[in-house]
């Protein structure tokens, strides 16, 4: 067991935590609030709710719907410091780590809790032509190209089908909750769109396609949830695929095989590979990249390190893997800083740590979700009141919860969504990639006058 | 006065809008109200509601709070047509325009209304370290460039205080409505994050400078107002700098003549340039980009081809200079739809172009503004309960007056500015301007522990 070290210079234990996501978070308020010195570290200045964070890319809610900056959310803890900042490397013998501003910071526990990115087994060039959804960033820009996918489409209208029809075909690659969430999501923003707010595309020129290369959805559901989600993105009319194999995908669309199935707008949630946390600790990760811990969620022969969330690989008590979801990290964080606080006051550890799975659930669309327990696995409408309430009531902070709430219940009672904007590098994109050939009279094409008076 | 030519195949007439701020936007409505035929050109999806931009730039507001897509706001109308797409030439003789994707629209009547950007009058080089805010995406990086400056002078801590001073000077260059608002803002936002949010800086550290080169602040307004506007600054700590004429700006601050004003964060609000126009018509345009139009709106010598709003310079019957703001704009595009419209009907021509001032306001902060409606000018709290109120009037489409109005009484009641979040390339540059020279050991200077107790 990782025992912790006491500063050279006799003064209270510092404990650094690297990373305010779920896990960090909560290892940091934890022990902030058991008095303990923290210092946390994080790249971005927000914690973000990462379950929604589709929502965002689908133009249901704003980046500060689901996202509350660090200090507020832990201004209460005076023992607590936030820093804005990326680690670089650990030395884990001088236990201190640096970071990119070139600052060093000493600690005497060291919690690495740095999250996942997507992985694209080694296919890294899919990434400019497959975006995934792990930022408001990345959010943001996958709202773009699918907002700017519908613009592009309208303009190239009867004279150019086949271009419409690759700018109106949205594929989303992986059939996991992410994925799920995704597809009918996508489904329901462009349809709506194009009957709303489209002269020339209509619902049933777009086409939702969800790739999955497992023979079912939702593979950590029971198989009868997974079945559930294809009726309900079938009921959405989004193909699914399963059993798919991607084997290429570029500017012009997807390849499984021979197959190519053109679409303008790819989005990937297929596969996430853990933050650069072992090679900063030069040890070696398993095959996602996590950093293998012990029952305490130390990392063997360093002491006073621990790794928790979707970087680190737990295998609890009971001999199964932790899965990467945010109450597993939340849980994690818990421990850590229990454990933590024991050793610096000598008094004994907890026991090894234990995963409880309260259960699962996962939406589609507007009013179908799958939820399990164990004890009980239902889906439809109550699944989607159950989803709704567990995702308002675990936003962080009073504030996002009332703004998430009053935003579903109007985009719910009127379809409406708000936020969908075309921001940032996407809105240069869009013009960019209009290609109309052959129209030389746009404005002969609109639509027959009705009438022509003045007032 | 410009003639309305009929299309060369006999069909109906046939309006190109370019611009969906509000004088395009109001154009293309009330044409399309009357029946014509409209294809309107943006090269954004979303129309702005500009005036509150700086809420945005200062993390009061989302921008889905302030723009809806220009397709949702003129979703009722069939003869209307909306393309995401850029203007790059105007060919009068053949009546049609060029766009960037290409094609080619053909016109009987031209509206354009492409508004203004900023202008650093010659000095483009001042834009990278004082970017202006005309568009969502420069007011997001506004945003984050005032928080990123909050997160490092907090990393730089005593060791540094020279840098920490700069990184907590904040300048605001301009005294117009724009400044004054932007200066208030970052005032409460940033002295508010001091005492809430961050450990070393306080309050009393930040400084805020807006800096006019005129003799007085609001121009535009009353000279009693114009006082007015700099004790509601004063009352805010905001210094204030009349007759300061800015002659250099640099990665290190502002310079007026040999004073150097040391600030990592600048702001420009001092002056716009029209959109090229008046290039693509191939014609003169004056001082500011503008391009000069008879009474009826119409560009002389060329038939059918109307600018209005910030584009446009327009000497009303009065022969006063019609001023650039949306009231203004709205007013033009109303005129001119009319006098489209009479014209395809062969109807006479509405009397020329009269503009009507209804008032200004400007706010200053949460609970003051300056009104001026010629018959009566006030300030204090009932000018801002009538800014607030005018401004959600006026927001376009009902959700977000709803949004908007409950944000700000949140806002109002708690302080709390909700969308405080650093993203896109200004989450990038927060890391890289941290400079800590000499800080071997941060967590040494943590706050001292309280205390230390397992649970």
């Amino acid at each position: 067991m990782s025992k912790l070290r006491r500063d050279t210079d006799g003064g209270d234990p510092h404990v650094v935590v690297v990373g305010a996501g779920f896990g960090g978070l909560t290892a940091a308020r934890d022990l902030a609030a058991r008095g303990a010195s923290v210092t946390l570290v994080d790249r971005q200045n927000h914690h973000l709710f990462q379950p929604l964070l589709y929502q965002v890319a689908t133009a249901g809610l704003s980046p500060a719907d689901i996202a509350a900056p660090i200090r507020t959310v832990l201004k209460d803890y005076n023992t607590l410091c936030v820093l804005m900042d990326e680690v670089t490397d650990v030395d884990h013998e001088r236990h201190s780590i640096s970071l990119a501003s070139g600052a060093t910071l000493n600690y005497d526990a060291l919690v690495l809790a740095t999250g996942a990115r997507h992985s694209y087994f080694g296919n890294d060039q899919w990434e400019a032509h497959a975006p995934g959804i792990k930022t408001i960033d990345d959010a943001l820009q996958v709202r773009g190209r699918i907002l700017s996918a519908l613009e592009t489409a309208e303009t190239a209208r009867q004279e150019n089908v086949e271009s419409r029809d690759e700018y109106l075909t949205f594929v989303v690659i992986g059939g996991g909750p992410t994925g799920v969430e995704m597809a009918g999501a996508v489904a329901e923003l462009t349809r709506h769109a194009a009957d709303m707010d489209f002269r020339y595309i209509t619902r049933r020129c777009i086409r939702i396609v969800l790739i999955e290369g497992g023979p079912r959805l939702l593979a950590a559901f029971p198989a009868e949830l997974g079945l559930s989600a294809v009726a309900a993105l079938r009921s959405l009319d989004v193909e699914v695929m399963l059993a798919a194999r991607v084997t290429g995908i570029d500017g012009e669309g997807v390849m499984m095989g021979d197959v190519r199935l053109r679409a303008a707008t790819v989005i990937w949630a297929a596969g996430v590979q853990a933050s650069p946390a072992a090679t900063w600790l030069g040890i070696a990760a398993d095959r996602s990249g996590r950093v293998p811990v012990g029952p305490d969620l130390g990392v063997p022969g360093m002491a006073g390190v621990f790794v928790i969330g979707d970087t680190a690989a737990v295998i609890d008590v009971r001999g199964t893997t932790v899965p990467g979801v945010a109450p597993a990290a939340k849980q994690q964080g818990r421990y850590v800083a229990r454990l933590i606080a024991a050793q610096a006051s000598g008094l004994p550890a907890p026991p090894a740590f234990r995963y409880r799975n309260y259960g699962n659930l996962a939406t589609i669309g507007r009013k179908r979700a799958v939820a399990d327990f164990g004890w009980a696995r239902f889906s439809g409408i109550a699944a989607w009141v159950l989803w709704s309430t567990a995702h308002i009531y675990f936003l962080v902070g009073f504030r996002n919860r009332l703004v998430v709430g009053a935003n579903w219940l109007w985009h719910y009672l009127t379809f409406d969504r708000g936020a969908r904007l075309i921001t940032g590098a996407a809105a240069r994109i869009a013009v960019r990639t209009v290609r109309i050939p052959s129209v030389s009279d746009v404005g002969a094409a609109t639509p027959p006058v009705i009438a022509l008076t003045a007032a």
